[in-house]
């Protein structure tokens, strides 16, 4: 298996991690998201596997491509202990999945992106203020879940875990205070202390 | 069960079409997404149920609440024709849902919402025409894949196709131009014959 991505992005990590923790193999093509959106050779080459012309993608060796952070991690952990069996559980890790894309990556991971990686330009100050009411919102739902279960999901590490990971674990490098989520900074612990896990950006 | 919802949202109407489709009965509370916006007493309420303060969510006997819709429909499909079993289709059906998500709702549902429910105010008109870009390319993807395909994954219809049905069809309403895309077209209207269909908006 061939993982497209981008060391720094949290969404590639997502499935790195994943790889590690389920003592997957893989190999890691290297694809710098500012190359892709320059739309030049390697973006037209990108588009021929992934008509959205985004990463993360995932290449098996029969040509199967799959998309999307989320739905790869899933899927590389069918019948794995990272996917409940129970059809609640399958609910509440798919609810936390689609609240990571439409609530929280939108908010921490683009203010990360400006302020890491784009080195906070005057254009963009503006919407890296307004990003931090939703990042901050999205941050105190994870906190009250955290203060009742160990995990996203009830008492076990799941993929949801691995989603709203991605991009928590490194929400100071887009200006959020992480010290006012004592229960999150636990659960950040908890997963670093997972035997196999690896850092972003290795 | 309770569904909490605004008839005229396309993620709300996700959730009354997949009942209708599985033939489930439910108790519709009407919450009006304008009134919600305003972060009044009914705001209040809502957030009371779901820490978010969005809509849609349902509500079970038990008091089990779940939110997003693309994870509700998912949770009521469990074991029914709209969910395939094989670990390859689950994927794409994922994969289109959060491409759903994040790559088409935010273009086409927000386009709609400032046309035919904001009416279009002055201060986003700039806003609403950079949408437009976002939105057909999102179109052009599904179009690619429903010229292979009867419905999004494979031959059967999916919670997938309920998921990105609800705002194609009425892309219209936020000005997209749907006579460009054929194959679109014929799988709005063989989603449209499927027996116990409902439109939004009821």
């Amino acid at each position: 298996m061939k993982i497209y991505g981008d060391s720094n992005s949290g969404n590639c990590y997502k499935i790195k991690l994943t790889c590690h923790l389920l003592n997957a193999r893989y190999d890691w093509v290297e694809v710098k998201v500012k190359d892709l959106k320059k739309k030049e050779t390697l973006y037209f080459e990108i588009i021929k596997k992934n008509p959205n012309g985004k990463i993360p993608f995932i290449e098996l060796e029969d040509d199967f491509i799959l998309t999307e952070s989320n739905a790869i991690i899933n899927y590389l952990s069918y019948d794995s202990k990272l996917l409940p069996k129970n059809k609640f559980e399958i609910a509440r890790l798919q609810e936390w999945q689609f609240f990571e894309q439409y609530s929280h990556e939108p908010f921490i991971a683009v203010a990360r992106y400006i302020k890491k990686f784009l080195d906070m330009p005057a254009n963009r100050k503006e919407e890296y203020s307004k990003l931090h009411a939703g990042g901050y919102k999205a941050l105190s739902i994870m906190e009250k879940q955290l203060g009742q279960t160990n995990y996203l999901v009830g008492n076990n590490l799941s993929t949801a875990d691995i989603s709203l990971y991605a991009y928590t674990h490194v929400a100071h490098e887009g200006g959020f205070d992480l010290s006012l989520y004592s229960n999150i900074q636990l659960w950040i612990k908890r997963i670093q202390s997972e035997i196999n896990y690896i850092k972003i950006g290795i």
